[in-house]
């Protein structure tokens, strides 16, 4: 199982947004939802055994997270507006509880943080997306259960720095220069893919 | 100067399409308007030297090429729903010149195709990224102008294929999974800068 959690400092975690104005009314969630296309789906059609978490850290609704699973996922389309359709029904949902309620197959919302969905996963490997850090070319391997933590456009706030470091989530950067997030995940998941390879384990469906 | 070509066999060469229903009114132009992100954007800001040209081919109008320079564009916005404004005004200009004709800063427009673009670039090294090809890790170089042809979910027609074989365009690989069209160009960039720092030749603006 591969899992990706990109965490919104203030992405907005009621529907409260405007589909014509998806940067300048959700305090950013277009950030969030441009990293789910790159994470569930090739070519033609979607991965398997890939998770995305959405970390809504914004507007008095927060914490809330929404959770794209490739598994059982229907009818998802490519394109940001259809992403931000179904992230605006999800998050219309008035559920209140901290575990996973579907809203349709494949997307579900809780209400909770990130400390509380990482000790979802004790047996995950943590990796934490960081400018400068060892190139994930040279890791010489990301673990049974890769999970990685990526920043939105303004990187991490200190409490959630503080949140990986004692989990012991080891950082890794993915070359040069400063890449925006939705293509710092396509870049772990060729890493991802290129080692399955290797290992003779494809992921595609 | 890094230059990305993306092909689309049926994106909409006329402002003839719904901003709310990009996939379904619009030819797939969806696919190639998000290879303009990772192409000319990092992580605060835009790159330099890149451009990136849409080959449109559907509706009456076609052939017609949209050109993003990162060399002079302004206020462009990260997220898909910009790109398409930006597109939708560009394309609703009734200019028939087989020229590049300026619709904004960084933005214009031309009336030809495929082989009259690469024409213009005699001293390009042409790529074409194709499943299974050579691995672009592996290539020792990209030239000093390399430019990159990339497919839309559909891969190529024939009349391109065979266009892009007279030219003597190099086919790359990108790993084991056949990824999305924008996926492509983030690798490609990620490539691309990783080299460049190696040369220490840095490419951030």
């Amino acid at each position: 199982m591969r899992r990706f959690v990109i965490v919104g400092q203030s992405a907005s975690a009621s529907a409260d947004f405007l589909l014509q104005d998806l940067p300048g009314s959700s305090g950013r969630l277009d950030v969030l939802l441009r990293c789910i296309r790159p994470a569930l789906m090739v070519s033609h059609g979607l991965r398997r055994d890939t998770e995305v978490y959405l970390v809504l850290g914004g507007g008095p609704l927060a914490p809330r997270i929404l959770r794209f699973l490739s598994a059982g996922a229907r009818y998802l389309r490519p394109d940001e507006r259809s992403f931000a359709v179904t992230a605006q029904k999800a998050l219309a949902s008035a559920s209140e509880a901290s575990e996973f309620v579907d809203v349709r197959p494949g997307v579900a919302v809780a209400k909770c943080g990130l400390a509380e969905l990482l000790a979802r996963f004790p047996s995950a490997t943590l990796h934490v997306l960081k400018e400068g850090a060892t190139d994930l070319r040279t890791r010489p391997d990301f673990g049974r259960e890769p999970l990685f933590v990526v920043g939105d456009h303004r990187g991490f706030d200190e409490a959630t720095l503080t949140e990986l470091e004692v989990r012991g989530a080891l950082p890794i950067g993915l070359g040069p220069m400063s890449v925006q997030a939705e293509d710092a995940v396509a870049l772990v998941v060729n890493e991802l893919d290129r080692r399955a390879e290797a290992l003779e384990v494809p992921n595609e469906t």
